[in-house]
């Protein structure tokens, strides 16, 4: 096992992921030497949160692609998709001879075309201000070679006790599960606020339920918790929401899609 | 306040929140007399429950509405909606100046047509084989005069913290909300299980990325929690995970239909 702690990393990339891996490599002793973003502020911002957690560290920061470092053993990538699909040439002629390693779960490792490339794709939806531990989270990784493929599960396995191996065309499904589970969750949460302002109730008083339902998928499967008008296909109920939305086209339209869907699966998990 | 130890109470129904709410009944002193459930080995199973929950206790069970008894104080009726709507006249002629009760989030009040009438609705998501403390539970209350109102604070004060008084028509719109933040929650979930299940991954690894998608509620608002691809309207991925979608319309259809969605709130939030 490749000792990890002598690896120079630079961190491109200043994000909520960013943020978050980054302070995790400095706790298990990864030497990040350099954290790159195309806004200065908060390239500064997370090299001086690297700094201030090891005095004796040091951690430059820089807005230029042209002052990223060249000398670097590692170059972590956790900048947007987009940015990602656009950038990927230019920045790893910076050093086209060191690992090249992103973060995206939706995106393919060949993103990259140097010979040693690779993924680390830890599926968690992060925010700068809130630090999360690593030690739960899934990290999903894929390497072009087995060195760096052992390298990059050091690294994982130093932080998360759940490191799995997946290739790319793999990861595009865990990836868009994960969208379901996170970004669509979430979005039916702004709904339901958006549902309450109506009434002036605060959205707090549906913590407990949203902990509850997120708490219950640990005993039982999702088809399995399913509750609700929709499960039995309770028109009475359903018109009445329905009814509800009448000025809202928009939400009537997810009401319907999500109900019918819910429906369906009921029906099909009954039937297995 | 009155003392809620005396009342003697019949509960109609014995299903996952009849079960919840009798248990939490019994913790806090209420006398629960007989449950009624068409189904016997279900009114038994609850009635066991409540009586091994303190040996001195009696409480009875039927499956016949014609002997359900007409001594109780309060009927809590907690049936399905439908069934509600259907039963209400025939279960409250049963005993017409009793207090009539029900949980269901989504009818009024006065599907009862009895003088003294209320709602009593905890909102949560429940199952029987996981009993949950209804401290931090929100209970919403309505009743058609003050006394009832008064008693029907009581026994929600002494088993939740969160006692709201709501109408009935403001009550459709909340628990509409908790469609959304519940039913629609899971279902995202269970359609997420379904997109893994191709790649041979255990849902289990979602459930971190969950739980965090929660908490993170407790602290910012959904729509400023939001993230993933639809958020910046990040076609590129967004075209490919409809692709992955493509033996699977139904999905594909809540796909476009979420993250238009998430889409136009976080344009809008941007704007406010």
């Amino acid at each position: 096992m490749q000792d990890i702690r002598h690896l120079r990393i630079v961190l491109i990339g200043a994000g909520n992921l960013a943020t978050n891996l980054g302070m995790a490599l400095t706790a298990i002793g990864c030497n990040i030497v350099q954290v790159y973003s195309r806004t200065k502020a908060s390239a500064q911002t997370l090299a001086d949160r690297i700094k201030d957690s090891d005095t004796d560290r040091i951690c430059d920061f820089t807005d230029e692609i042209s002052n990223i470092r060249t000398d670097a053993d590692v170059y972590i990538v956790s900048i947007k998709d987009s940015a990602l699909a656009e950038l990927s040439d230019e920045i790893t002629a910076i050093n086209p001879e060191a690992l090249w390693v992103h973060t995206a779960g939706s995106m393919p490792m060949d993103i990259f075309s140097t010979l040693r490339r690779g993924v680390f794709y830890p599926m968690q939806t992060f925010s700068k201000s809130e630090l999360v531990t690593f030690k739960d989270i899934p990290v999903f990784i894929e390497a072009s070679n087995e060195e760096d493929s052992a390298l990059l599960h050091s690294i994982a396995n130093a932080m998360s006790k759940k490191v799995y191996e997946l290739d790319s065309s793999q990861r595009k499904h865990l990836h868009l599960a994960a969208v379901f589970c996170c970004n669509f969750v979430n979005h039916c949460c702004t709904m339901s606020a958006d549902v309450l302002s109506n009434i002036g109730v605060p959205f707090d008083v549906m913590l407990p339920l949203i902990d509850r339902t997120a708490e219950k998928l640990h005993t039982m499967s999702p088809v399995e918790a399913q509750t609700g008008p929709a499960v039995r296909y309770d028109s009475n109920v359903m018109e009445a929401q329905m009814g509800l939305l009448s000025t809202r086209p928009d939400l009537q339209q997810i009401y319907r899609a999500m109900s019918d869907s819910i429906h369906r699966y009921a029906l099909k998990h009954d039937a297995d």
